[in-house]
């Protein structure tokens, strides 16, 4: 195994602490602490997605890590603002032909809602020291990434416009995760740009690169070694792959999830908002395909799931998957299916021989 | 200046006839001789757009190249079906108010419409012969493709999906141009896929390669040497640079569409179909500003810029530009603003130099 020096590029070494310049993304729902530690002990970044977590529960699955293995661990977090009680009439009304095949009434049923990085999840980071940060969706208010930076952590935070990046940049993070078109699950954007505007890699990376001057992750479409090499190419510091991840045994997603990866569905990912109310991008589903990806009627992030659990919960009691979001990044077919530590140390072998010009 | 050789990769010198592995993309109304030969000279490959030119005017300016300059010339045409009659009720209406302002009549007046590639156009293929043939939406039907092959010339394609390419390889096709999300212009999908499907070339070029064994040319959002690089790490063969030749001083457009490349607009494109009635990747105008990009009133492509030419050439004796499109990659900022025989060596140069590790 080759020490950091091997990398023709090291400023990742001192921002993340790794042998290698990988990020196993944060997937809230699908990646926990094996997926986390196995991607350390391989070389790499753990990351423990804390968004649909108790600050308990934090505390645990980082305990857990640490008895595991020593290495960096990262902690993402959400910045949304939880939005004034919206009317969900219209929402109801278009899942109700749903509800009625299952036999559910109209629920009020609340599901557990996603919660922005707050006091209480703060004051974790501060007791269990967590090597880097990471925030989606902004970042939290001046005393908070304050709180967060006098910790010790590196923070790092997600740009998916070059305007996001220069706000990032002149709040003093770390690094920028800059999230291509083509990246898995929730798109970070907290500026309100026009989704279609988003750039694909190629042309967000190196413009960041350009435009803030600060060390970048590059997101988004990259799951083997030639998309190490190339988004190093483009001037990313690190990378930051979660669909490849998605297909190592240590991921929490169903079989359902786990098989389409394998096949030609996974050429027509596309964004949906129909899970959380904002946009995210995923494998068609039943529910996508019957409605459409993108629909207005669906209540701003995060309300659009608590109306889709208890339909998730009655299709899974007839083991059906229709109504559980299958999230991928574009380029699940090239990913090796690997164990996570194995699958770090190849992305990461294969790419220095990619960069040395032996094949 | 180096020979290919210097090329980790020299399979674009028996695909391309090129010292550089860099096609300078052909552009409709924007590329003319003065670009494909100055490309030439810089050791890539020129190229000219025919989609709007007349068979003569084809073989006038395949003239004009080869006085100037020997190496290898791209004809690019496309291969789309012309809708039958539309209804253009709809699209007028929308236009009604603009026409109002520049006092206008409601016009029947025909602008010159793209046509597909046909017999008379393949009699210009096999009279000036050129080094290379590409095709835009889809190929042609099997008799005019065996004709434009048996010239002599190589033949690429374009896809924008994975399905697309599959289905090019099976025709025969000698190269695929794999045309990422962030490509400027007009996006060559023919099998309907729905847009916002379309791959960033992260994930699109490297699922092309692997698809189909062929070689593939990357487009969209390659505009400096690091993306030169980047694409070669992906597998690519060759590169085709649009936008970074469109700001150089051969290119034929106006000097509102050159000025607002180096602005912060070039950080806003969007597909839009109001000025052919096909996706096309632009800077933001007056018009899709007004109307928002996409518009289902548009008809089929090509059909909608008939209505658009009066109010492009009125808006113009005012010295106005917002009816005109500003085609635009996601990468016109990098882009370095050179002349394009400079600008093809300097990107071979300095990708080379990225290749071998000194940057």
């Amino acid at each position: 195994m080759s020490g950091s020096g091997a990398w023709p590029d090291a400023r990742f070494a001192a921002l993340l602490g790794s042998r290698h310049p990988i990020i196993a993304a944060p997937m809230a729902g699908a990646g926990g602490v094996a997926l986390a530690a196995a991607a350390i002990e391989g070389g790499g970044v753990g990351s423990l997605p804390c968004a649909m977590l108790t600050p308990d529960t934090v505390r645990e699955q980082v305990g857990e890590v640490r008895n595991r293995c020593a290495g960096p661990l990262n902690l993402n977090f959400f910045c949304h603002r939880l939005p004034e009680a919206a009317d969900l009439g219209a929402w109801r009304e278009l899942l109700r032909p749903f509800y009625a095949e299952y036999g559910l009434a109209p629920s009020e049923a609340e599901a557990p809602v996603r919660r922005p990085f707050d006091e209480a999840m703060c004051a974790v980071v501060e007791k269990v020291r967590p090597e880097l940060v990471s925030f989606h969706f902004g970042l939290p208010d001046a005393a908070l990434l304050q709180r967060a930076k006098a910790s010790g952590a590196r923070i790092l935070a997600t740009a998916t416009t070059i305007s996001e990046a220069r706000v990032l940049a002149g709040r003093g993070v770390d690094a920028i995760v800059a999230q291509g078109w083509e990246a898995g699950g929730h798109a970070g954007r907290f500026l309100g740009a026009p989704a279609d505007e988003q750039m694909g890699l190629f042309a967000l990376l190196p413009q960041i690169v350009d435009a803030t001057g600060l060390p970048v992750v590059a997101a988004g479409g990259i799951a083997d070694a030639r998309g190490v090499a190339a988004a190093l190419m483009l001037g990313a510091a690190a990378v930051q792959i979660g669909t490849a991840y998605l297909r190592s045994p240590e991921s929490l997603i169903g079989s359902a999830h786990r098989g389409a990866l394998e096949t030609e569905l996974a050429e027509r990912t596309a964004f949906t908002n129909l899970f959380s109310g904002g946009l995210a991008r995923g494998l068609p589903t039943r529910l996508t395909e019957a409605l459409g990806p993108v629909r207005r009627e669906a209540p701003p992030f995060p309300l659009a799931s608590a109306a889709l659990a208890p339909l998730a919960r009655a299709a899974a009691e007839r083991g059906e998957t229709g109504f559980t979001p299958m999230w991928s990044g574009q380029s699940a077919r090239p990913a090796p299916e690997l164990p996570a530590r194995e699958l770090t140390a190849r992305l990461a072998r294969e790419a220095l021989a990619l960069l040395r010009g032996r094949e």
